[in-house]
């Protein structure tokens, strides 16, 4: 029996009342319903050319989850039989994992793109954090206790966190005392069990990178990093099962003998800031100040699935959350604040520049 | 005294009369004509702060030209004193070097710029090498022999060379065969003096890419690697001074936390051109199949600096060398072509890729 997948934290869902989205069995297999235009086209073959290109090395097809073809099955809006895509289910033996979608590159649109797809790229990147950092968290979800469930902010809101947000959620994303109060600083308790050692994300990040250091057979667009892990696991003192899988080729091109730039600058600055946590922990100790954007999502809940009312009034929540980090700090947020202000941004960066200069 | 610049590849040039352009002195001292706009503002605060931050390794300055302040000089084009940078002058003691300026980043524009100056350089990155390659040839010269000069193509034309166009380039910069015939297939006879070895150009750009790797004070848009060499020194078997210099700051921002992920992710992608080059020496035998670009500038003809007409005529030329590369390739150029007359690139491309998964 096919049933809706419960650990998706980006992208359609399927669960709730006729929504299109993918399906689980219970085999371990993971069913996307095929996007009916180019994208689901160009996702199938991406897959098709990956499992069947011998140039990927061993260790590098890990990252990417297996491919078992495609078929046909009941679709989740009970809109009957419908092409999917049949892949590996990603959480497959976890009960409750704590995951991060994260969209990789400050571009996602391909110089090959239609000028009507530049365009809404190009303005999505601009205000997300795809421009600044190089990478956008496209949704996640952090396990907080069976009682509590997860935390799981709007992802609307979690896409346009500034880089002081994101230290802040790649610190709670491995911290343990995320049970009750979200004032309290992240202890960043799983950080050497999770980001660090020779199997950690880390440690699989930069396994990755060195390939697109290397490799010039694709250019991914819009693709994401997926990350997560177990903390009960790490809470038993257990392997934690730390993980990251590349996931959404929709938009992948051909490399054309030219490394993949932009997927590499957005992987290395993801990269930078997961190295910050690990080489200077102290710093952890960032200052939470919102309670606003509290979601508690349960088991029994079906909230996890939030209809769109919904997440719009989480992703409310969090940019709350945003602004009392900005109002807590007089540093780089205001920044930002000042960019805000005003339309001609060089000038402000300048005078920012300049003070900057004079500081030292 | 006071002249004009012998060497400048882009950029521009104070040779000819009436040009405002950079000027040199017999002490190895450059003079920079500050822009009036907050470029020449932005550029003097950026060698300001270079000059005083603790936190940038001495391995790390030597990439960048030594500053001796500012300074109002006669400029170039007999309008008065005017306000310069007064700069170390990069080509001092060398003779005939042949000099690349490569513009570093698929982005040209910082996420801060006003909503013009965005739109301008987003077009030139889009049509220029920029956007694919993650950096363009702004400008180059080759020294041949005594009695023919410098090869040096137009700017305009440079910049938009395809990804087998700069491959050819690369090669041609470090090949003793660029005499008379522009149909020789480039020798790379020296890759290993030039690109390779612990001092070469590809050790120099690792450890300029490993900095960038951490680096969060700036962000460089718009900032070019120069890299040079002298070919006579290499021909006599001494040591041919391969280096590179960062250069062009005029629009420098503060990192604020972030790794410059558009400069790095180019970086890399040059990076992996010259590699290939060291690895793959017998690839170098690329069909060049044009002679209208030939354009052989002595030392003693002006043309060095062509009017703006001549660089027109010049940049003609090179696109047609470009389009018979094209021809006579039936491979990754020709897709570029399919490319162009399509306005519906997603679909091509879909197309193309199709092709490419089924030839697997």
């Amino acid at each position: 029996m096919l049933k809706a997948s419960q650990h998706q934290v980006a992208g359609h869902e399927a669960a709730g009342i006729g929504n299109l989205g993918p399906l689980v069995d219970e085999s371990g297999r993971f069913y996307k319903p095929l996007q009916g235009d180019e994208r689901g086209f160009n996702e199938v073959a991406f897959y098709n050319s990956l499992s069947t290109n011998s140039e990927i090395p061993e260790h590098i097809t890990r990252f990417f989850p297996r491919f078992y073809g495609t078929q046909n099955v009941e679709a989740s809006d009970g809109s009957g039989l419908l092409p999917h895509l049949v892949l590996e289910d990603l959480a497959l033996g976890r009960a409750n994992p704590s995951i991060m979608d994260i969209k990789i590159g400050s571009r996602t649109w391909a110089p090959e793109s239609s000028e009507k797809y530049i365009e809404k790229c190009l303005k999505k990147d601009r205000e997300s954090s795809s421009l600044p950092l190089g990478f956008r968290i496209s949704g996640l979800q952090i396990y907080r206790s069976k009682e509590l469930g997860f935390w799981k902010p709007g992802k609307k809101a979690a896409q346009k966190l500034s880089a002081e947000d994101v230290k802040l959620v790649l610190r709670r994303f491995i911290s343990s005392n995320t049970l009750n109060d979200l004032d309290l600083k992240p202890d960043c308790a799983f950080a050497s069990t999770v980001y660090g050692g020779s199997t950690g994300i880390l440690s699989q990040l930069l396994e990755l990178k060195a390939w697109f250091e290397d490799q010039t057979l694709y250019h991914l667009y819009s693709c994401s990093v997926l990350v997560s892990f177990e903390k009960e696991l790490a809470l038993e003192g257990k392997n934690p099962g730390a993980q990251i899988k590349l996931i959404d080729f929709a938009h992948v091109y051909e490399g054309r003998g030219v490394i993949d730039h932009n997927f590499l600058g957005g992987l290395c600055s993801l990269i930078k800031f997961i190295s910050e946590i690990l080489t200077a922990p102290s710093e952890c100790k960032i200052e939470v100040s919102a309670k606003a954007d509290q979601k508690n999502v349960t088991d029994s809940d079906n909230g996890v699935v939030a209809d769109q009312k919904n997440v719009t009034d989480s992703d409310n929540g969090v940019v709350a959350d945003q602004k009392n980090v900005t109002d807590s700090d007089n540093g780089v947020v205001a920044d930002q604040k000042n960019l805000t202000d005003s339309d001609n941004g060089v000038v402000v960066d300048q005078k920012n520049f300049t003070n900057y200069v004079s500081g030292n």
